[in-house]
Protein backbone atom coordinates (compact mmCIF):
# COMPACT_ATOMS: atom_id res chain seq x y z
CA UNK A 1 0.00 0.00 0.00
CA UNK A 2 1.39 3.45 -1.50
CA UNK A 3 -1.34 5.31 -1.12
CA UNK A 4 -4.62 6.66 0.62
CA UNK A 5 -7.37 5.05 -1.19
CA UNK A 6 -9.38 7.80 0.03
CA UNK A 7 -7.42 11.24 -1.07
CA UNK A 8 -3.82 9.76 -2.48
CA UNK A 9 -1.65 10.90 -0.06
CA UNK A 10 1.25 9.02 0.11
CA UNK A 11 0.66 6.67 3.14
CA UNK A 12 2.44 6.36 6.10
CA UNK A 13 3.42 2.54 7.60
CA UNK A 14 3.81 3.26 11.57
CA UNK A 15 2.36 2.27 14.78
CA UNK A 16 -0.91 4.50 15.65
CA UNK A 17 -1.55 5.79 18.88
CA UNK A 18 -2.94 3.15 21.70
CA UNK A 19 -1.42 0.68 19.32
CA UNK A 20 1.08 -1.64 18.90
CA UNK A 21 1.33 -2.71 15.67
CA UNK A 22 2.41 -0.93 12.80
CA UNK A 23 -0.20 -0.14 10.30
CA UNK A 24 -0.87 1.98 6.96
CA UNK A 25 -1.90 5.35 7.79
CA UNK A 26 -3.04 8.24 6.37
CA UNK A 27 -2.07 10.85 8.08
CA UNK A 28 -3.97 13.36 5.81
CA UNK A 29 -7.50 11.79 6.33
CA UNK A 30 -6.73 10.14 9.65
CA UNK A 31 -6.88 7.08 8.83
CA UNK A 32 -5.52 3.82 9.72
CA UNK A 33 -6.03 0.59 6.59
CA UNK A 34 -5.92 -2.61 8.80
CA UNK A 35 -5.20 -5.64 6.88
CA UNK A 36 -6.76 -9.25 7.98
CA UNK A 37 -6.67 -12.41 7.15
CA UNK A 38 -9.53 -14.07 4.76
CA UNK A 39 -11.58 -17.07 4.53
CA UNK A 40 -11.86 -19.79 2.16
CA UNK A 41 -14.93 -21.81 2.18
CA UNK A 42 -15.35 -25.12 0.38
CA UNK A 43 -17.96 -28.57 0.56
CA UNK A 44 -16.71 -32.30 0.80
CA UNK A 45 -19.52 -33.34 -1.24
CA UNK A 46 -20.70 -37.21 -1.13
CA UNK A 47 -22.58 -39.29 -2.84
CA UNK A 48 -23.01 -42.70 -1.73
CA UNK A 49 -19.67 -44.41 -0.94
CA UNK A 50 -17.89 -41.32 -3.25
CA UNK A 51 -16.45 -37.91 -2.80
CA UNK A 52 -16.03 -35.33 -5.40
CA UNK A 53 -12.79 -33.72 -6.84
CA UNK A 54 -12.11 -31.15 -9.01
CA UNK A 55 -8.73 -30.64 -11.22
CA UNK A 56 -7.27 -26.99 -11.08
CA UNK A 57 -7.53 -25.55 -14.45
CA UNK A 58 -5.48 -22.29 -12.29
CA UNK A 59 -2.48 -21.80 -10.70
CA UNK A 60 -1.56 -22.21 -7.79
CA UNK A 61 -1.48 -26.00 -8.60
CA UNK A 62 -2.39 -26.44 -11.73
CA UNK A 63 -3.33 -29.95 -12.90
CA UNK A 64 -3.87 -31.23 -9.22
CA UNK A 65 -7.23 -32.01 -7.85
CA UNK A 66 -8.61 -30.04 -5.23
CA UNK A 67 -12.27 -30.03 -2.95
CA UNK A 68 -14.40 -26.99 -3.95
CA UNK A 69 -13.42 -23.76 -2.51
CA UNK A 70 -12.72 -20.36 -3.29
CA UNK A 71 -12.97 -17.25 -0.42
CA UNK A 72 -16.12 -15.86 0.98
CA UNK A 73 -17.47 -12.83 -0.55
CA UNK A 74 -18.81 -9.71 1.61
CA UNK A 75 -22.59 -10.13 2.15
CA UNK A 76 -22.66 -13.87 1.81
CA UNK A 77 -22.22 -16.73 4.74
CA UNK A 78 -19.77 -18.83 4.93
CA UNK A 79 -22.21 -22.01 4.15
CA UNK A 80 -23.52 -20.09 1.24
CA UNK A 81 -20.28 -19.45 -0.31
CA UNK A 82 -19.62 -22.65 0.34
CA UNK A 83 -22.64 -23.77 -1.83
CA UNK A 84 -21.80 -21.01 -4.69
CA UNK A 85 -17.92 -22.00 -5.07
CA UNK A 86 -19.17 -25.90 -5.53
CA UNK A 87 -21.37 -25.20 -8.34
CA UNK A 88 -18.95 -22.21 -9.79
CA UNK A 89 -16.10 -25.21 -9.58
CA UNK A 90 -17.42 -28.11 -10.17
CA UNK A 91 -21.24 -27.24 -11.67
CA UNK A 92 -22.61 -29.89 -8.75
CA UNK A 93 -25.58 -28.92 -6.26
CA UNK A 94 -25.65 -30.11 -3.27
CA UNK A 95 -28.24 -31.04 -0.16
CA UNK A 96 -28.07 -26.81 1.27
CA UNK A 97 -30.14 -28.75 4.50
CA UNK A 98 -27.62 -31.68 4.77
CA UNK A 99 -24.47 -29.06 5.09
CA UNK A 100 -22.66 -29.14 7.87
CA UNK A 101 -19.67 -27.75 9.38
CA UNK A 102 -17.03 -30.05 9.48
CA UNK A 103 -13.31 -28.92 9.09
CA UNK A 104 -11.52 -25.56 9.85
CA UNK A 105 -7.95 -24.37 9.07
CA UNK A 106 -5.99 -21.74 10.29
CA UNK A 107 -3.21 -20.48 8.31
CA UNK A 108 -1.54 -17.81 9.86
CA UNK A 109 1.71 -17.57 7.30
CA UNK A 110 -0.62 -16.72 4.56
CA UNK A 111 -3.54 -15.00 6.30
CA UNK A 112 -6.34 -17.55 5.89
CA UNK A 113 -8.65 -19.58 7.65
CA UNK A 114 -10.50 -22.36 5.54
CA UNK A 115 -14.21 -23.62 6.28
CA UNK A 116 -15.23 -27.14 4.80
CA UNK A 117 -18.53 -28.22 5.04
CA UNK A 118 -19.68 -31.74 4.54
CA UNK A 119 -22.72 -32.38 2.80
CA UNK A 120 -24.36 -34.88 0.04
CA UNK A 121 -24.69 -34.22 -3.57
CA UNK A 122 -28.16 -33.96 -5.64
CA UNK A 123 -27.25 -36.42 -8.28
CA UNK A 124 -24.10 -37.16 -10.18
CA UNK A 125 -24.58 -34.59 -12.49
CA UNK A 126 -21.93 -32.00 -12.64
CA UNK A 127 -19.90 -29.94 -14.71
CA UNK A 128 -16.80 -28.37 -14.61
CA UNK A 129 -16.33 -24.67 -14.28
CA UNK A 130 -13.95 -22.35 -16.02
CA UNK A 131 -11.43 -23.00 -13.03
CA UNK A 132 -11.41 -26.82 -13.45
CA UNK A 133 -9.71 -28.93 -15.80
CA UNK A 134 -12.82 -31.79 -14.96
CA UNK A 135 -14.35 -33.11 -12.38
CA UNK A 136 -14.99 -36.88 -10.85
CA UNK A 137 -16.17 -38.96 -8.24
CA UNK A 138 -13.47 -41.18 -5.93
CA UNK A 139 -13.94 -43.92 -3.76
CA UNK A 140 -10.67 -44.42 -0.50
CA UNK A 141 -8.95 -46.43 -3.00
CA UNK A 142 -8.95 -44.55 -6.16
CA UNK A 143 -8.45 -40.71 -4.40
CA UNK A 144 -5.29 -39.74 -5.82
CA UNK A 145 -3.49 -38.90 -2.69
CA UNK A 146 -0.06 -37.82 -4.36
CA UNK A 147 -1.56 -35.56 -6.65
CA UNK A 148 -4.18 -32.67 -3.87
CA UNK A 149 -3.28 -29.49 -4.76
CA UNK A 150 -3.35 -28.55 -1.00
CA UNK A 151 -2.59 -30.13 2.36
CA UNK A 152 -6.12 -28.95 3.80
CA UNK A 153 -7.53 -30.60 1.44
CA UNK A 154 -5.56 -34.14 2.43
CA UNK A 155 -6.65 -33.64 6.26
CA UNK A 156 -9.69 -33.50 5.62
CA UNK A 157 -10.16 -36.02 3.09
CA UNK A 158 -8.44 -38.52 5.91
CA UNK A 159 -10.47 -37.12 8.44
CA UNK A 160 -12.91 -38.37 6.43
CA UNK A 161 -12.72 -41.75 5.53
CA UNK A 162 -11.72 -42.03 9.59
CA UNK A 163 -14.90 -40.67 10.38
CA UNK A 164 -17.15 -42.64 7.95
CA UNK A 165 -15.96 -45.72 9.84
CA UNK A 166 -18.25 -44.83 12.89
CA UNK A 167 -20.62 -42.76 10.84
CA UNK A 168 -19.56 -39.92 13.59
CA UNK A 169 -18.28 -36.36 11.62
CA UNK A 170 -16.88 -34.33 14.33
CA UNK A 171 -15.86 -30.58 13.96
CA UNK A 172 -12.05 -29.83 13.61
CA UNK A 173 -10.31 -27.00 13.86
CA UNK A 174 -6.48 -27.49 13.16
CA UNK A 175 -3.82 -24.83 13.19
CA UNK A 176 -1.22 -25.75 10.05
CA UNK A 177 2.06 -24.44 10.12
CA UNK A 178 5.05 -24.25 7.15
CA UNK A 179 7.98 -24.21 8.89
CA UNK A 180 10.28 -25.13 5.94
CA UNK A 181 9.63 -25.15 2.13
CA UNK A 182 7.45 -28.45 1.54
CA UNK A 183 6.65 -29.54 5.12
CA UNK A 184 3.48 -28.01 5.93
CA UNK A 185 1.95 -29.83 8.96
CA UNK A 186 -1.33 -29.81 11.07
CA UNK A 187 -1.89 -29.73 14.64
CA UNK A 188 -5.57 -30.33 16.13
CA UNK A 189 -6.45 -27.59 18.10
CA UNK A 190 -10.13 -28.64 19.03
CA UNK A 191 -12.32 -31.27 18.14
CA UNK A 192 -16.37 -31.45 19.02
CA UNK A 193 -15.43 -35.31 19.69
CA UNK A 194 -14.00 -33.81 23.12
CA UNK A 195 -10.62 -35.60 23.27
CA UNK A 196 -7.60 -33.36 21.94
CA UNK A 197 -4.98 -35.47 19.63
CA UNK A 198 -1.67 -33.62 18.26
CA UNK A 199 -1.39 -35.13 14.94
CA UNK A 200 0.67 -33.90 11.87
CA UNK B 1 -12.53 3.66 -2.19
CA UNK B 2 -11.14 6.28 -4.89
CA UNK B 3 -7.96 6.02 -5.50
CA UNK B 4 -5.40 3.38 -6.46
CA UNK B 5 -3.75 2.41 -3.38
CA UNK B 6 -0.40 1.45 -5.67
CA UNK B 7 -0.52 4.36 -8.24
CA UNK B 8 -3.03 6.52 -6.68
CA UNK B 9 -4.65 6.43 -10.39
CA UNK B 10 -9.06 6.83 -9.57
CA UNK B 11 -10.13 3.80 -8.88
CA UNK B 12 -12.92 2.11 -11.76
CA UNK B 13 -15.79 0.74 -10.15
CA UNK B 14 -16.62 -2.12 -12.86
CA UNK B 15 -17.02 -5.66 -13.38
CA UNK B 16 -13.57 -7.42 -14.21
CA UNK B 17 -13.24 -9.67 -17.52
CA UNK B 18 -14.37 -13.22 -16.46
CA UNK B 19 -16.05 -12.26 -12.65
CA UNK B 20 -19.88 -11.51 -11.97
CA UNK B 21 -19.43 -8.61 -8.86
CA UNK B 22 -18.50 -5.08 -9.68
CA UNK B 23 -15.22 -5.01 -8.04
CA UNK B 24 -12.57 -1.75 -7.47
CA UNK B 25 -10.41 -1.91 -10.46
CA UNK B 26 -7.14 -0.08 -11.25
CA UNK B 27 -7.08 0.00 -14.78
CA UNK B 28 -3.75 1.92 -14.65
CA UNK B 29 -1.90 -1.61 -12.72
CA UNK B 30 -4.40 -4.01 -14.51
CA UNK B 31 -5.04 -4.93 -10.40
CA UNK B 32 -8.47 -5.47 -8.57
CA UNK B 33 -9.07 -4.94 -5.09
CA UNK B 34 -11.15 -7.61 -3.25
CA UNK B 35 -12.96 -6.57 -0.28
CA UNK B 36 -13.74 -9.66 2.18
CA UNK B 37 -15.46 -10.53 5.74
CA UNK B 38 -13.46 -9.95 8.52
CA UNK B 39 -12.91 -12.40 11.30
CA UNK B 40 -13.80 -11.69 14.87
CA UNK B 41 -12.22 -13.73 17.54
CA UNK B 42 -13.36 -14.33 21.36
CA UNK B 43 -13.82 -16.38 24.19
CA UNK B 44 -16.07 -17.67 26.68
CA UNK B 45 -13.78 -17.65 29.85
CA UNK B 46 -15.20 -19.43 32.49
CA UNK B 47 -14.58 -19.81 36.57
CA UNK B 48 -16.78 -22.79 38.51
CA UNK B 49 -19.99 -21.80 37.87
CA UNK B 50 -18.90 -17.97 36.26
CA UNK B 51 -18.83 -16.35 33.21
CA UNK B 52 -16.61 -13.61 32.78
CA UNK B 53 -17.92 -10.16 31.01
CA UNK B 54 -16.62 -7.20 30.24
CA UNK B 55 -18.55 -3.67 30.16
CA UNK B 56 -17.35 -1.74 26.95
CA UNK B 57 -15.38 1.32 27.54
CA UNK B 58 -16.05 2.61 23.41
CA UNK B 59 -18.49 2.77 20.77
CA UNK B 60 -20.12 0.93 19.68
CA UNK B 61 -22.43 -0.28 22.31
CA UNK B 62 -20.62 2.12 25.63
CA UNK B 63 -21.61 0.62 28.90
CA UNK B 64 -22.85 -2.72 27.91
CA UNK B 65 -21.33 -6.53 28.47
CA UNK B 66 -20.02 -8.54 26.49
CA UNK B 67 -17.56 -11.75 26.00
CA UNK B 68 -14.11 -10.27 25.40
CA UNK B 69 -13.35 -10.43 21.34
CA UNK B 70 -11.72 -8.08 18.57
CA UNK B 71 -10.54 -8.35 14.87
CA UNK B 72 -8.19 -11.38 14.22
CA UNK B 73 -4.99 -10.24 13.14
CA UNK B 74 -2.70 -11.11 10.36
CA UNK B 75 -0.54 -13.54 11.18
CA UNK B 76 -2.29 -15.30 14.41
CA UNK B 77 -4.66 -17.95 14.18
CA UNK B 78 -7.88 -18.11 15.35
CA UNK B 79 -7.34 -19.16 18.68
CA UNK B 80 -4.56 -17.09 19.17
CA UNK B 81 -6.52 -14.31 18.31
CA UNK B 82 -9.07 -14.88 20.93
CA UNK B 83 -6.43 -15.75 23.59
CA UNK B 84 -4.88 -11.93 22.81
CA UNK B 85 -8.40 -10.42 23.17
CA UNK B 86 -8.96 -11.74 26.01
CA UNK B 87 -5.98 -10.61 28.01
CA UNK B 88 -6.22 -7.37 25.97
CA UNK B 89 -9.98 -6.62 27.23
CA UNK B 90 -10.10 -7.86 30.15
CA UNK B 91 -6.18 -8.76 31.39
CA UNK B 92 -7.64 -12.21 31.96
CA UNK B 93 -5.07 -15.38 31.11
CA UNK B 94 -7.15 -18.31 30.05
CA UNK B 95 -6.17 -22.17 29.94
CA UNK B 96 -5.22 -22.23 26.31
CA UNK B 97 -5.02 -26.42 26.30
CA UNK B 98 -8.81 -26.09 27.35
CA UNK B 99 -9.76 -24.07 24.81
CA UNK B 100 -13.12 -25.27 22.23
CA UNK B 101 -14.39 -23.88 19.61
CA UNK B 102 -17.90 -23.07 20.52
CA UNK B 103 -19.62 -20.95 18.23
CA UNK B 104 -19.59 -19.35 14.71
CA UNK B 105 -22.13 -16.81 13.52
CA UNK B 106 -22.48 -15.14 10.44
CA UNK B 107 -23.13 -11.81 9.62
CA UNK B 108 -23.83 -11.15 6.42
CA UNK B 109 -25.04 -7.64 6.58
CA UNK B 110 -22.29 -6.33 8.02
CA UNK B 111 -19.11 -8.11 6.68
CA UNK B 112 -18.06 -10.15 9.80
CA UNK B 113 -17.82 -13.92 11.43
CA UNK B 114 -17.79 -14.33 14.30
CA UNK B 115 -15.69 -17.00 16.67
CA UNK B 116 -16.38 -18.09 20.20
CA UNK B 117 -14.31 -20.22 21.78
CA UNK B 118 -15.16 -21.84 25.16
CA UNK B 119 -12.15 -22.14 27.89
CA UNK B 120 -11.70 -22.18 31.92
CA UNK B 121 -9.88 -19.06 33.79
CA UNK B 122 -6.75 -19.34 35.07
CA UNK B 123 -7.64 -17.29 38.32
CA UNK B 124 -9.78 -14.42 39.62
CA UNK B 125 -7.37 -12.23 38.46
CA UNK B 126 -8.46 -9.73 35.96
CA UNK B 127 -7.90 -6.21 34.80
CA UNK B 128 -9.82 -4.11 32.59
CA UNK B 129 -7.88 -2.96 29.56
CA UNK B 130 -8.33 0.23 27.99
CA UNK B 131 -11.43 -0.62 26.06
CA UNK B 132 -13.66 -1.94 29.03
CA UNK B 133 -14.60 0.31 31.93
CA UNK B 134 -14.75 -3.30 33.72
CA UNK B 135 -14.63 -6.77 33.93
CA UNK B 136 -16.39 -9.09 36.52
CA UNK B 137 -17.67 -12.94 36.76
CA UNK B 138 -21.44 -13.68 36.54
CA UNK B 139 -23.33 -16.52 37.47
CA UNK B 140 -26.43 -17.45 35.54
CA UNK B 141 -28.70 -16.19 37.52
CA UNK B 142 -26.79 -12.36 37.54
CA UNK B 143 -25.93 -12.13 33.93
CA UNK B 144 -27.35 -8.77 32.75
CA UNK B 145 -29.26 -10.17 29.49
CA UNK B 146 -31.11 -6.97 29.20
CA UNK B 147 -27.47 -5.01 29.19
CA UNK B 148 -25.75 -7.68 26.46
CA UNK B 149 -24.37 -5.43 23.44
CA UNK B 150 -24.15 -7.74 20.87
CA UNK B 151 -26.60 -10.85 19.88
CA UNK B 152 -23.85 -12.76 19.16
CA UNK B 153 -22.75 -12.84 22.88
CA UNK B 154 -26.63 -13.60 24.00
CA UNK B 155 -27.06 -16.54 22.24
CA UNK B 156 -23.23 -17.89 23.08
CA UNK B 157 -24.34 -17.39 26.47
CA UNK B 158 -27.72 -19.09 25.93
CA UNK B 159 -26.28 -21.91 24.29
CA UNK B 160 -23.73 -22.09 27.16
CA UNK B 161 -26.36 -22.26 29.89
CA UNK B 162 -28.43 -24.79 28.27
CA UNK B 163 -25.20 -27.30 27.22
CA UNK B 164 -23.67 -27.27 31.10
CA UNK B 165 -27.00 -28.68 32.41
CA UNK B 166 -26.00 -31.58 30.65
CA UNK B 167 -22.17 -31.22 30.34
CA UNK B 168 -21.85 -31.54 26.24
CA UNK B 169 -20.93 -28.72 24.47
CA UNK B 170 -21.39 -28.74 20.97
CA UNK B 171 -19.98 -26.49 18.00
CA UNK B 172 -22.72 -25.08 16.34
CA UNK B 173 -23.16 -22.33 13.69
CA UNK B 174 -25.57 -19.60 13.61
CA UNK B 175 -26.45 -17.18 10.69
CA UNK B 176 -27.40 -13.97 12.35
CA UNK B 177 -30.15 -11.71 9.96
CA UNK B 178 -31.21 -8.24 10.68
CA UNK B 179 -34.43 -7.72 8.26
CA UNK B 180 -34.89 -4.48 10.53
CA UNK B 181 -33.68 -2.00 13.02
CA UNK B 182 -33.67 -3.55 16.50
CA UNK B 183 -34.69 -7.05 14.68
CA UNK B 184 -31.89 -9.33 15.13
CA UNK B 185 -32.71 -13.09 14.40
CA UNK B 186 -30.02 -16.05 15.19
CA UNK B 187 -30.93 -19.48 12.58
CA UNK B 188 -28.54 -22.50 13.70
CA UNK B 189 -26.90 -23.82 10.44
CA UNK B 190 -25.33 -26.32 11.52
CA UNK B 191 -24.34 -28.44 15.18
CA UNK B 192 -21.71 -31.07 15.85
CA UNK B 193 -24.82 -32.88 18.35
CA UNK B 194 -26.04 -34.01 14.84
CA UNK B 195 -29.41 -32.41 15.30
CA UNK B 196 -30.75 -28.76 13.33
CA UNK B 197 -33.13 -26.77 14.98
CA UNK B 198 -34.22 -23.04 13.63
CA UNK B 199 -34.85 -20.87 16.27
CA UNK B 200 -34.14 -17.31 16.47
Amino acid sequence: MKYCQLCATPITHRVPPGDDKPRYCCLQCDVVFYENPKNIVGTLPVLEDKVLLCRRAIEPRHGLWTLPAGFLENGETTLAGAIRETLEEAGAEVLAEDCTLYTLFNLPYINQVYFFFLTTLRSTHFDPGPESLEVALFREEDIPWEELAFSVVKVTLQQYFADRRDAHFPVRMFDMSYPAPGQISATLVSSSAGHRIRSS
